[in-house]
C-alpha cells in the first residue's frame, strides 16, 4: 500500500496516555490524517484531545471491529509490551488484523513476521508485515563517509531518553521548510519511522554496525536536502542507552547539536543513582565527543516543559538562555523560531 | 565435548600471519595444548614459531586429512572472510569437519549453525557447531548492576582496535593469579571466549543491550573472583566500533582502566582521518566517560611495542612514563609486572 494511503488503528489497549504510548503518541501528533482510531478498551469513548492534549476527535475505541468499521486498512502496535514478548491478548487482535487484511506496522523489537504463526497468516491472506526495527542487511562499518556530503546535518542529543528529541525534530523541520530549506528527517527509531515512511532503528541494529546505520542514514537522508536533521537517541549518560547515543553521533558526525532537556528531571529515567549534570557541562560532554573526529558544537537548547507551570517554565528557559548563552526554548510549547533560527542561520555560515 | 579436550585443527587459509588471523594467534598463544595444527596451504611445512614467533613447533598443513590425522576433534575458523560472507572454498572444509565429527567452533558475524546446509549436517552427523559470536537471549538493559559487586573491576581500553587489550588482559590475569587474587577474565570478542570457555561477543550484540551485555558479563565473572579483568572492545575515537567500546564502559562499570596503545600508530586504524590524541588526552577523556556514572581512573599505560627496535621500545616505555606519572610497559616484551603490580595495589587498597 501506498504509504500516504494508510489508514491506522492504533493498538493501544490498557496504556494510552502522555507518557505510556510513545509511537502512538507521534503519529497523532504528526501523521493524523492517516489515524482512524485509538484501541483501549479501557478508554473507550474518549478522544485523543481528551487524553493527550492533542489529536483532536481522534476516537478511542473498545474493539477491533469498531476500528473497522471507521475505515482502518492497518494495525498500527503504538504501545511497547512488558518484557519483550508479546502477551496473548494482543497475538488476538494481529491475528484478526491479517485474516481481515489489515497490513502490520509494529516498532517491536519483537519481529511480527518471524513469528511462524503470524508468518504463515500474512502468507495466506497476502497482508503485509513491516516490521520498522528490522535492519537492513549489509549494513557498514562506519569510516566517515558523512564527511563527503554537501549537506549541513544537525543532531538532537539530550539529557536523559525519552524527552522529545524527535518531536523537537519534528518542529524544526516544519520551520526550516518554511524558511525555504529542503530538510530531510532522518528517523532512528520506530516512531520516528513510521511518521517519515523511511529510516532505521539504530537501537535494532547489531552494535558493531550502530555507527555504520547512521552513517548510511545520513548519506542517504542527504540526497535531496540541504540541511538534514538525524533523530537523537538515548543519552550519552544513560547507563543502559549511551552505546546507541555514542554510535549515534560517530556515525552520522553532525556539523552541529541541539541540546534536548527537561528541566523538572534531576536524574536519569529508571537510573535514580544517575545525576544530570548542569547544562555548560552537558554541552562540553558532547563537544568533547566529536573533538578528535570532526568537530562539533551545541547551537541551541530545546526544553520540554509539558511539566511545568507557565511562569517555572519560561523561568527554566530563561535561566538556560543565562547559563549557556545559546538560544532555548520549548519548540512545543512556543513557537520554536529561536532554534529554527539558529539552525537556519549555521547552515547559511556553513556554506557561504 | 569437554571443552579442555578440545583439539583444534585451525583453518587460517592463505592468511596465517602474525596481523592477519587474530584468533588463531590468541589461541595458540594462551592455549596451545588445544591446538594440533594450522590449516594453510600455501605455508605447509613451515611451523607457527617461524610464522608467528611463537607458537613453538605447531605445524602448518596442507590438508583438512592432514589436520584429523594429527588429533583434531575440532575445527577452528582462525581468520574471517573477506566481506563477512563465507568463500566457497571454506565450505568444503567445513562441510569435511561436520560429516568426520569434528566439532565446528566459529567467532564469525556469520553464524554457521544458521546456515541450512551446514545445520542438517549437524543434525545428521551429530555434531556440535559453536557460533560463540550468537548472544545469549534475553540480555538485560544495563542499569548499574555492577555497583552491586564486591569484585574490582579492570577494563582494558585502548588509544585504537586491534593493539593487543585481550593479550595485555591475559597477561595481567597470570601475574594476579601468582599473587594469590582469584581473578576472572571476562571475554567479549571471539577470541577471548574461545581461550576462556565462555563469555559474550558483544560486538555482535544488537546495540540497546551491549551495556547489558557486558553488565551480565561482569556480574557473572564475579561469581568467583576478587579482580574481574574485562577485555576491552575497539576505542573511543575509532569511527566504526566506538559505540561498542562506551556500552563495555557504561556496562562493566570498572573501578579503574588500563589504557592500551601502540606507540607506532599515528592514526586510526583504517581511519587515517583520524589523528590519536597524546596519552594525557586520551586519558581524560576516559575518566570523562565514567565520571557521571562512577568515577574511575587510568592506572596503568599497557604498550605494544612489537614493530619497535630495542632501544625505541625502551625510549616508548619511558616517555609514557614520563608523560603521564603511571607504571607503563609492554607487558607481552616485557616483565608485566609493573602493571600486574598497580593492579594488584589498587585493588588491595579498594577493599581495605
Amino acid at each position: 500500500m501506498n504509504f500516504d494511503d494508510l489508514r491506522f488503528l492504533i493498538l493501544s489497549e490498557g496504556k494510552f496516555g502522555p507518557m505510556t504510548s510513545k509511537t502512538a503518541n507521534g503519529v497523532i501528533r504528526y501523521t493524523p490524517e492517516r489515524c482512524v482510531a485509538v484501541l483501549d478498551s479501557t478508554q473507550a469513548g474518549r478522544t485523543a484531545q481528551e487524553i493527550l492534549g492533542f489529536g483532536g476527535a481522534l476516537p478511542v475505541v473498545a474493539s477491533f471491529d469498531d476500528g473497522v468499521r471507521r475505515g482502518a486498512n492497518a494495525l498500527l502496535i503504538g504501545i511497547a509490551p512488558q518484557g519483550g514478548q508479546l502477551p496473548e491478548e494482543w497475538r488476538g487482535t494481529i491475528r484478526h488484523a491479517l485474516v481481515g487484511k489489515l497490513e502490520i506496522w509494529s516498532g517491536l523489537h519483537f519481529f511480527i513476521g518471524d513469528d511462524p504463526e503470524f508468518a504463515a497468516l500474512s502468507a495466506k491472506h497476502g497482508t503485509p508485515i513491516h516490521d520498522l526495527r528490522k535492519p537492513p542487511a549489509d549494513l557498514p562499518i562506519s569510516a566517515g563517509r558523512v564527511r563527503d556530503i554537501a549537506a549541513t546535518v544537525i543532531l538532537t542529543v539530550g539529557s536523559d531518553c525519552n524527552i522529545g528529541k524527535m518531536t523537537a525534530s519534528l518542529q524544526f523541520r516544519d520551520g526550516l521548510k518554511r524558511k525555504g530549506n529542503r530538510v530531510a528527517f532522518a528517523g532512528t527509531g520506530q516512531t520516528g519511522i513510521l511518521i517519515e515512511g523511511w529510516g532505521i532503528g539504530v537501537d535494532a541494529v547489531v552494535s558493531d554496525f550502530v555507527g555504520g546505520a547512521a552513517e548510511h542514514l545520513t548519506v542517504q537522508a542527504a540526497t535531496n536536502a540541504d540541511i538534514v536533521l538525524v533523530e537523537g537517541q538515548g543519552s550519552l549518560i544513560h547507563p543502559g542507552y549511551s552505546a546507541v547515543t555514542y554510535g549515534l553521533i560517530h556515525g552520522s558526525l553532525p556539523h552541529a547539536f541541539i541540546l534536548c532537556t527537561q528541566p523538572s528531571r534531576q536524574t536519569i529515567d529508571k537510573n535514580d543513582w544517575v545525576r544530570i549534570p548542569p547544562l555548560p557541562e552537558l554541552i562540553t560532554m558532547h563537544e568533547q565527543v566529536m573533538q578528535y573526529l570532526r568537530p562539533a558544537k551545541v547551537i541551541g537548547i530545546s526544553m520540554n516543559t509539558f511539566d511545568l507551570s507557565e511562569a517555572a517554565a519560561q523561568d527554566a528557559i530563561k535561566r538556560a538562555q543565562d547559563e549557556t548563552g545559546l538560544p532555548a526554548t520549548d519548540p512545543v510549547r512556543y513557537d520554536p523560531a529561536p532554534l529554527v533560527d539558529v539552525i537556519d542561520a549555521f547552515h547559511r555560515a556553513r556554506i557561504r
